[in-house]
């Protein structure tokens, strides 16, 4: 049995950090103390762990003294911030914010993907984009065996991974339309509910969205494929929970859907629902609140000669952010590096 | 002035069916008589044509003696049955099913795009897929110059395009999911409040969904492009109106994102949307209720040396469906050819 570890959460009263508490509570991860953190707003208030009321403390430079590992589930602001302090203080660091994800020193991890290069971890470690993770870790056994040389993504990404104010904007837009009210936007740059925004985050000068650039560089970067050709449209859509993807893929030689099933009903962390006649197939209603990314309409892409295509859907709040990080910290213990 | 006609309308009583009599009074279409046909169900209904009530007749084979032109918006099964007898009695059939579309002698026609074809009817005309009409409008005038080689496309479709219980079904599920409520799927397989569907028709052996492999046979149609290379996945969405899709395309040069937002700026039925600094793109929100199709997000695609992508948004009642039936009509018009 490993020694059992000082846990400290930032963001523990949002949408991923509930799921990291739960999630540590079902996975029994070897906790030894855990201090909940978040912004000075929430302090004060008691979360239910277990059977324990915890009270939220302030997130702030001092908060990390003692911790082994400091799990981040917060805005990039207090990722910016607060990050460096947690890893001087001596924790490791299990980051969900794109702030450090391009730092050399830091490995963006996927276990079942690259957990060696956990290895290389000087503090910090982030986990990938909630869309990204799911598609990588679908790519990943069929790369292993043929080489991916090319893909385009088009996303389809639930409002949860915006946090509780995007839930909460969506559910009162969707009654707002209902009953026939005009739907005011707050969160989003427009109105979400009944609607799709081709948005999500800052455009870039080459036309791109950061979220889709994203998905070029920590693809590159997860794969160690510094040239893989990578293109995405991402789009916000009315779904609460569960980022799910059209991927459309080329690989090094030809393979059949059938093939293709068969590597992925063995890879880690997949789940194939693939049974079109019985309309068997992953949506994100069905996804939400399970820890495995589903991958369905498996086929050969008939544009291209090396070409298939997949359907991937994951819960963004699971693998695509709490499950993940946890996971991270797993594998820190089972490899002896934390 | 052209001589005046006599329409009839199939489906009359439908969501195509009510935009068909709005827009045919909109655009001044010159109807001598009016014959409003729907099923049994709908007979003595009357519907209100600007300030004249119009009784629905049964839809039968002998509902056509007399009719010069016969728009189509009903069932793939009443134009099955029906089509024929129309075209018999001697009116110009424009179907907006999917049943006679691969027939040698239909042309399927998007005006803007191969409106010469309209000289080679033998009595019957198909319109396209509703989401494949505003993507073909956007490809034609790049095409035109630059040609396209391979296209890749994921939908994003409005369930108005499955007809009136559809839309009922998502207004009907989504109150029924705020209140806490289980949503009983009806039309759909599964629930399509909040969640997405890839499933659009039948499944064929390829893995394809036959609406995903109209993309390949209707574009391929259009263009008259036999060997034109696409690949789609088509996902229903929870959307009252408007069809949006991601499209990917490899030219046969490069083009800058500017040379081809010039070119679509210029292209009829097409309005660019694309200021990204103001959060300015199509949304099928803002799309429903208009004509023209929308067209944003315009970059060069960066996984490919000729690439380029775009998302495209069109209201699927409009150009996808009774817009493009009557411009049929009035072109034939122009062309002497009713």
């Amino acid at each position: 049995m490993s020694r059992a570890l000082s846990v400290a959460i930032v963001g523990a009263t949002g949408l991923v950090g509930r799921e990291l508490i739960r999630l540590l509570l079902q996975r029994r991860f070897p906790i030894k103390s855990l201090r909940l953190l978040a912004s000075s707003r929430s302090v004060g208030k008691k979360l239910l762990v277990g059977e324990q009321e915890i009270e939220v403390q302030e997130a702030n430079h001092n908060s990390f003294t003692g911790a082994d590992i400091a799990f981040f589930g917060a805005t990039p602001e207090v990722s910016r911030n607060l990050v460096p302090a947690a890893a001087r203080a001596g924790a490791v660091v299990i980051d969900d914010s794109p702030v450090w994800r391009t730092e050399p020193n830091v490995p963006i991890v996927v276990p079942e993907v690259n957990g060696d290069d956990l290895a290389e971890h000087r503090g910090v470690i982030a986990i990938p984009s909630s869309f990204i993770t799911p598609i990588v870790l679908a790519l990943w056994p069929i790369h292993r065996l043929n080489p991916v040389k090319r893909i385009i993504v088009d996303s389809y990404q639930a409002v949860s991974a915006t946090g509780a104010r995007a839930v909460a904007e969506l559910t009162d837009q969707s009654r707002a339309v209902l009953d026939g009210n005009k739907a005011m936007p707050h969160i989003y740059p427009h109105q979400i509910a009944f609607n799709l925004l081709p948005e999500i985050e800052v455009f870039l000068d080459n036309g791109y969205t950061k979220e889709e650039w994203k998905m070029v560089q920590e693809t590159r970067k997860i794969m160690h494929e510094p040239d893989l050709l990578v293109s995405a449209t991402c789009v916000r859509v009315p779904v609460f929970v569960g980022h799910s993807a059209a991927v459309h893929a080329e690989l090094s030689h030809p393979m059949t859907a059938e093939e293709i099933r068969d590597i992925l009903r063995e890879a880690p962390g997949i789940t194939v629902q693939d049974e079109p006649t019985i309309s068997l197939y992953p949506q994100p209603w069905t996804a939400a609140g399970h820890d495995t990314t589903f991958v369905g309409r498996l086929r050969q892409d008939l544009s291209h000669p090396n070409g298939f295509a997949m359907w991937v859907v994951s819960d963004n709040l699971r693998k695509g952010a709490a499950l993940n990080s946890i996971q991270i910290a797993e594998e820190l213990i089972a490899r002896n590096l934390i």
